[in-house]
C-alpha cells in the first residue's frame, strides 16, 4: 500500500508523523493533505538506504532542489558526488541526479548510496545514454525501452521522478502555433518529441499513463510531471503551448491520485515578474493544489553568469505566491555545467528565496529565525549572529578579511548607529 | 530659475529633452511630471563638470545608485575612486559619496571632478566629521554648521543630497512606543537623533526646511528626504515608526514643490516581501507620485555574506510596483565596507532587478533587451549573447573555463535542446 492507501485506510505513516513534527503542525492535517494531494512525501518504499523523509506542499517549509550530474563534456564521478556533499551542507532538501554522461546507472548507485535526503531523477535521461551505448539514437528506442528506465531507477531506490507526459501531439500543436523565439529549452521534453515526431507516435508515457502510475505505486514513488514546454525566454512566457501543457498535466493528477500516487507538477522557467502569481494561481486551482515544483522562474534573460539571482527574484515572489518547491538555478545556467562553487552560490540563492517566501506565506518559525539573527546582530554579537545565517562561513570570512579595530564593521566604525544609545 | 521654474514658465529645459529622447517618451509628459514632482533630474546647475542628465521617477527606466566613500576604519581615496569607475563601467545610473574617513572634502572634490554621472551626499556625515577635526562631538555642533555643510555641498557641485527632516521629537515618540527589536540602523538618523536629545531641541533641517530648499534652490540640487527610522530587521517593518516619519516628509514635498525644489523620497530598509507592495502603495498615494528611493528592500535577515541577493528579490518586487530609484546593496551589507568586488556584485544584481522591474512596469524597450538577447541564445551565438548581457565578461570567462567540444554547452552537450529540429 502507498502512503496514501494507507491514510485512506487510517493508518498514520510514520514518515507523515515526522513531517508534522519537523514543520510543527498538527498530524491531523499533514494526512488530510497528503490525502488530498497537497502534499507528498518523496520517499521510495523500497528504498534500501533509510533516509530522513521530507514533506512539500500546503503549508510546509518552502523546499529546494539541487541538480547534480555528469553531462557528455564532462564525466567525473567524484566531482559530481562532491556537489552532493556541498548540496547537503548547505541545506538542500532534495537532490536530482541528471547525469547524462559517462556510466549513469553507477552513478545514479553512488548518488543514493550516498545521500542522507530525498533522490530525483529524469528516467528519459537514461533512456537516451542507453540508445547511445548501444549505439543507436533516441529515436530508435521502443517503448518498453522507456519504461525499462522507470522501473530501472524505482528498485534503485529513487524517491522522485519527472515524467515529461505533457506533451502530445495536441500540446505540440500548440506549440507549433505559438511561434516562440526559443522554442523547447527541456532536455527531458526536447526528447520527447524529437521520438515522437519521428515516430508519428503519441507520447508512451502519456498514452500509457497507467503503466507508469504502477511502477511508481510499487514503489510509492512520487510522480513530478515534468514541465516539457516551459517557456525559455522572456518573450515565451505564459504562452498557449505553457498552458496547454499544465492543463493536461492537471487532469492527470486525479488518475494518480486514484491509484494512491503522489504527484507533483513542474513549472516554468523563463517568467516576467508581473506573470508569476497568475502562474502560480493556474496551477493551484487547475491541479487541485498539486504541490508546484519550479524551475526558477527567471525573470530577465540578460544575465547569464547570475542567474542565481534573476532566479531568487522569481522563486521568492513564486513561493509567496504558493510555490512549493524550488529548483536551484546557478550561475552557470545556460553557460556551463555548474562547478562546486556554482552549485553552492545557486544553492544559498535558492535558500534565502525560499526562506523569504516562507516568511510572506507566515510558515511556521520563519520569521523567528530573522528575529533571532537580528537579535545578536543589535548587540554586535557576530559569532552568534554568523552562526545563524544561511551561510555561516562566507560572513565570518568577509567581516576577518577587514577587521575592524572594535566591535563595529568597517562600514561606520565609529559611526556604527547600533552603538548609539538613542 | 530652476528646472521646475522654468517649466512653469513654459521653457524647455535642455535636460529634460535630453531625458525625453533618452528615454524615448514624449517631452511634454516629461515636463509635466517634473512640474508635477512625479520626476526629477538630479543636475546641480552650477556644476562646473557637466554630466549627462538622466531622470528618476514616472514611466521612466529604474535607476540604480551606487554608494562609495571611506570609514574611520580604511581612508583610501584612490580605493573608493576606483569603486566609482567600476560603477560606471557596470552601468550605475548615480554615485553617492558618503565618505566619513580622512580628507571628506577632498574626496567629494575627486569624486565629482571623475564622476560622469550624478553625484548625491549626505551632508551631516561631513558635519560629523568636520566635528571630529575639532575634537568635538556631534551633538556640540551648532544648527549653522548644519547648514554650512550642505552650502559647502552644493557649492562644490553635488546633484542631490539626502537630508534627514523626518526624525524629530514627534517622529522619536512613535520610535518609543515601537518598540524595535534594532532600533535606529540609518546612520545618518542616529546622528539627528543623538543632537536632538542631547540638545533638546528639535530637528533643524525640519524646523529651518525654507532654508534647506533654499539652498537647494539656489543650486537646482534635488533633495532626497531621507527615511532615518527605516526598519533595519524583518521584525521592525512598516511599523508606526517608519509610516510617522512618512507622512511627515509628504508633508514636505508640498512645500518643496511650490519652491520649485525637485524631491525624492527615501525608503526601506528591511521589509518582507509580502509587504512590499502596500509600502509603495503608501508612498505613492501620501507623497503625490514623487519619486521612491529605496535601500533595498531587504527580504530576510538571515543571509549576511548575500544581501545582494535579498535586496535584489526586494528592489526587484519594489521596481515593479513603482519604485524609480534603488539604492544597490552589496554582498557585504552587515560586515564590512565593501571592496572592489563586493562593488560590482552589487551593482549587477541591483541592475538585475531594475531591470526585472523594468519588464513588469512595461518600460519601453525593457522587454525587447531580453527579446535580442534570447534570440542570440537560441542561435547558440555565444559572442553576440555575451555581448548583450548586463556584465559581458563573467558569462564568458564562464564558458571559457569549461569550454565544450562543439557550439553547445557543457551542461547538455551533445542532448542540447536548442540543437533539435522541432
Amino acid at each position: 500500500m502507498t502512503r496514501i492507501e494507507k491514510i485512506r485506510k487510517g493508518e498514520v505513516p510514520p514518515e507523515a508523523k515526522i513531517v508534522a513534527e519537523e514543520e510543527g503542525i498538527a498530524l491531523e492535517e499533514v494526512l488530510n493533505f497528503i490525502k488530498e494531494g497537497k502534499v507528498v512525501i518523496p520517499l521510495n518504499s523500497k528504498r534500501k538506504k533509510p533516509i530522513k523523509p521530507i514533506g512539500i506542499g500546503k503549508k510546509l517549509r518552502t523546499k529546494v532542489n539541487v541538480n547534480i550530474g555528469t553531462s557528455p563534456e564532462f564525466v567525473d564521478y567524484e566531482y559530481e558526488l562532491k556537489k552532493l556533499e556541498i548540496a547537503e551542507k548547505f541545506g538542500a532538501d532534495t537532490i536530482m541526479d541528471l547525469s547524462v554522461g559517462g556510466d549513469v546507472e553507477y552513478m545514479l548507485e553512488m548518488v543514493i548510496e550516498k545521500s542522507s535526503i530525498p533522490v530525483g531523477t529524469v528516467p528519459v535521461y537514461t533512456a537516451a545514454v542507453r540508445a547511445k551505448n548501444k549505439r543507436k539514437s533516441l529515436i530508435d528506442l521502443k517503448v518498453s525501452e522507456f519504461f525499462d528506465t522507470i522501473a530501472l531507477h524505482a528498485e534503485k531506490g529513487v524517491d522522485f521522478m519527472t515524467i515529461h507526459c505533457g506533451i502530445t501531439k495536441e500540446t505540440v500543436k500548440k506549440l507549433k502555433k505559438a511561434k516562440r523565439l526559443v522554442g523547447v529549452v527541456s532536455r527531458g521534453g526536447s526528447m520527447m518529441i524529437e521520438w515522437m515526431v519521428h515516430n508519428k507516435k503519441e507520447n508512451p508515457f502519456y498514452e500509457n499513463f497507467d503503466e507508469v502510475l504502477n511502477i511508481a505505486r510499487d514503489y510509492d514513488i512520487t510522480l513530478s510531471l515534468g514541465d516539457g514546454l516551459r517557456p525559455g525566454a522572456i518573450a515565451d512566457a505564459s504562452d498557449i503551448a505553457q498552458f496547454a501543457e499544465l492543463e493536461l498535466l492537471a487532469e492527470l493528477i486525479p488518475r494518480a491520485l486514484e491509484k494512491g500516487v503522489q504527484v507533483m507538477v513542474e513549472g516554468p522557467g523563463h517568467i516576467p515578474i508581473h506573470e508569476i502569481e497568475m502562474n502560480v494561481r493556474i496551477e493551484k486551482e487547475k491541479c487541485r493544489e498539486a504541490p508546484f515544483y519550479v524551475l526558477g522562474p527567471i525573470v530577465t534573460d540578460v544575465a547569464p553568469g547570475y542567474d542565481h539571482i534573476t532566479s531568487a527574484i522569481g522563486g521568492a515572489v513564486a513561493a509567496m505566491h504558493g510555490v512549493d518547491f524550488l529548483c536551484y538555478v546557478t550561475p552557470a545556467e545556460h553557460i556551463r555545467l555548474p562547478t562546486l562553487e556554482d552549485v553552492k552560490e545557486g544553492l544559498i540563492a535558492s535558500k534565502i528565496a525560499a526562506h523569504a517566501g516562507d516568511i510572506a506565506k507566515g510558515i511556521k518559525g520563519a520569521k523567528e529565525w530573522d528575529k533571532e539573527l537580528s537579535f545578536f546582530r543589535k548587540k554586535l554579537d557576530w559569532e552568534k549572529q554568523f552562526s545563524l545565517a544561511i551561510d555561516k562561513e562566507k560572513p565570518k570570512k568577509m567581516r576577518e578579511e577587514r577587521l575592524p579595530s572594535s566591535d563595529v564593521c568597517t562600514m561606520c566604525g565609529e559611526y556604527c548607529p547600533l552603538k548609539k544609545k538613542i
